[in-house]
């Protein structure tokens, strides 16, 4: 079987303003998806990052796309070392031989060990928008997270902090433990935004009330000497993000929790070799989600569905969607759990007329990359990305 | 899918009396085949260890394969956690994949990066015996080299050593390297049977000699001694045999090889597992071989067609099997060389009378176990397994 088409597909999609410790995003998102046509006729997808730097990196590898045999994929892993661009085209030719062999992508790594799957919805401070209004305070990140609780039935959520001075997050994180009970599960994302005192004073701070926190400081001897102050379990998705980074990572105990995320670990077999060697230095693991679309969450769900070690419900952006590329719209969490679909491949029928209206949207909206500083001196004009910010 | 019947085949075929660090080879060797069959019809093989305890422990988990739908590895490895019982289990699942996929095994591990594959066959000092009588000097030794060299076209070759003392060894391998010249490739495995001071003392006596050293001595502790006083790179398939293991090893820096064997690495998705933390860790992977039909020598020519990080020529035992139990008899080895299976599943065809024969002389045999101990006192009476010997 070969491949005998490659499209690079740029979509946008509309995005709140939603803030993080680099600045606020914008008003859309941007994806790439993937579409992968083999001779046989079997057409596959795969989804990635945004923007002109990755549809160049695809465009790249074009000719070694073309030809290859969907089923090679360790080969096609080797002429394409850059996990990113490898990671979409692996997705595209799993979603291929499922579909040619009649099996779920879950069925061709190992099959599945957990179904349905548990998510934990990210909780984000935001600017004014027409929907939302503001998000900025304690008491308004409870009413956000009580209103996920009751639309999806999460009993996990994680604060997308670095946004507000530590003290003003630390009493987020106490209005929502209060709120939400001693058995629901918080976590928290400064995104590595404060110094290494900082850290572990608000770590420390938030011992009882985190089940983990996230990338407070920055590089892995920072984030070391954090953990050697804390008792609550230090996960990353920022220090350690390829497999290039463990024998350091663990030489130094950066970390305890590592997220997962395909799309820069290098595919689902990549994110499989990364959980197994994390189950091998008794680290968890957990799974990372940005803004992306349904091509991804499938893939998301096969790879949690069949991974033995993911020891944490896997983080989810897309509580945050408002449409998808999917016929039959956005699948649905149900008590914060969502299912492996169970279809060949993905499972998935992608609606290309939503995809061409969102390519219609790339275009339009002008954007090229993600430049969430920029967007942020709209409303703060001196802004800056300082790390450490506090 | 689902396995409805499971059958355990102990079978013997005959050895010659090799020798090893323990003892010598009995006149039998004991394998066990495995044959899963589904409720579709379709038959898959597997292969593991030889002997009574291998059979108790397959039949210990007959009510968890029975039942079982072969595409779901990750849960049945999770509910058989004892590698070496789970590995030959993988295999026939994997062979029953394929078959009812029309797909190769290596299809199923991310496809081919290469093929064929090269080996790297056993010399073995021996007792007495009809065949080939005795080899227990240097110039016997490397007639025994040449054989092998004309009649399979091996350019890389492993001596089975902690047989003779230290020197005739040293004597042995230099007089080889003489005869097959500085490109020929060399490798020493004494068992683990010298102390710390012989191994470094040989392993450095052999420097310019050797491809790499395998398991001079015994543990993680003392190889990585030796490993800090010598310059030829240190193998091994004795004191890392497990993921457990890999953090000791990997701090002591114990070794910088790992020979890879799926039977106790707990099947082949496990070998590729291990492959890719020794890439991670800059470490080597070979391939272990001991006494095997070719059931397992298919499963070792998938996995090593399909593992991107496999640095050197697998060893092979198989030049030393008289006969096989594969329709069309032994597959054969050119310049070094085996090629790998295309056809569905394993791509091999079992012949069932040659497993009955071979299930006959088991019985008859009255072996249970392998004891190159015991079987060493026939001709040795007051022979010990000593470690460290030299």
């Amino acid at each position: 079987m070969k491949i005998v088409d490659f499209q690079i597909l740029p979509v946008a999609f509309p995005d709140p303003p939603l803030r993080n410790s680099t600045g606020v995003h914008e008003p859309y998102a941007l994806r790439t998806l993937i579409k992968l046509t083999t001779d046989d006729g079997f057409t596959g997808w795969g989804e990635t990052y945004g923007g002109s730097q990755p549809i160049e990196s695809l465009q790249a590898v074009q000719e070694v796309v073309l030809g290859a045999d969907p089923f090679s994929l360790e080969a096609l892993r080797l002429q394409i070392p850059e996990p990113r661009t490898y990671a979409g085209l692996e997705v595209a030719c799993l979603d291929i031989m499922g579909q040619a062999l009649g099996q779920p992508v879950y069925n061709l790594l190992g099959g599945k060990v957990r179904d349905p799957i548990e998510f934990a919805a990210y909780l984000f401070y935001h600017l004014d928008c027409p929907a939302r209004g503001e998000c900025l305070s304690p008491e308004r990140m409870v009413e956000q997270g009580q209103a996920l609780v009751r639309e999806h039935g999460f009993t996990a959520l994680k604060l997308k902090g670095g946004v507000l001075p530590p003290d003003e997050e630390i009493a987020t994180l106490r209005l929502l433990r209060a709120e939400f009970g001693p058995d629901f599960r918080l976590r928290h994302d400064p995104n590595a935004i404060w110094s290494v005192e900082t850290s572990i004073r608000v770590t420390n701070a938030l011992e009882g009330v985190l089940e983990y926190m996230e990338d407070p400081t920055w590089g892995l001897e920072g984030m070391a000497e954090v953990n050697r102050n804390v008792n609550v379990p230090l996960s990353t998705n920022m220090c350690l993000t390829a497999f290039e980074h463990f024998p350091e990572a663990i030489r130094l105990h950066s970390v305890d929790v590592v997220l997962s995320d395909h799309h820069f670990w290098g595919g689902l077999r990549a994110t499989q070799e990364m959980a197994k060697i994390c189950e091998t230095w008794g680290l968890g693991v957990s799974m990372h989600s940005n803004s992306h679309l349904g091509v991804s969450l499938a893939a998301m769900l096969h790879a949690a569905a069949a991974t033995p070690r993911l020891t944490y419900a896997c983080d989810t952006h897309y509580v945050w969607l408002e449409e998808d590329i999917l016929v039959g719209g956005k699948p649905r969490f149900t008590d914060g759990y969502m299912s492996v679909p169970n279809g060949p491949g993905l499972g998935i029928t992608v609606d290309e007329d939503a995809v061409a209206r969102m390519g219609e949207d790339y275009v339009a909206c002008g954007l090229t990359g993600r430049d969430d500083v920029g967007y942020m001196r709209k409303f703060v004009p001196d802004w800056e990305p300082l790390r450490p910010r506090w």
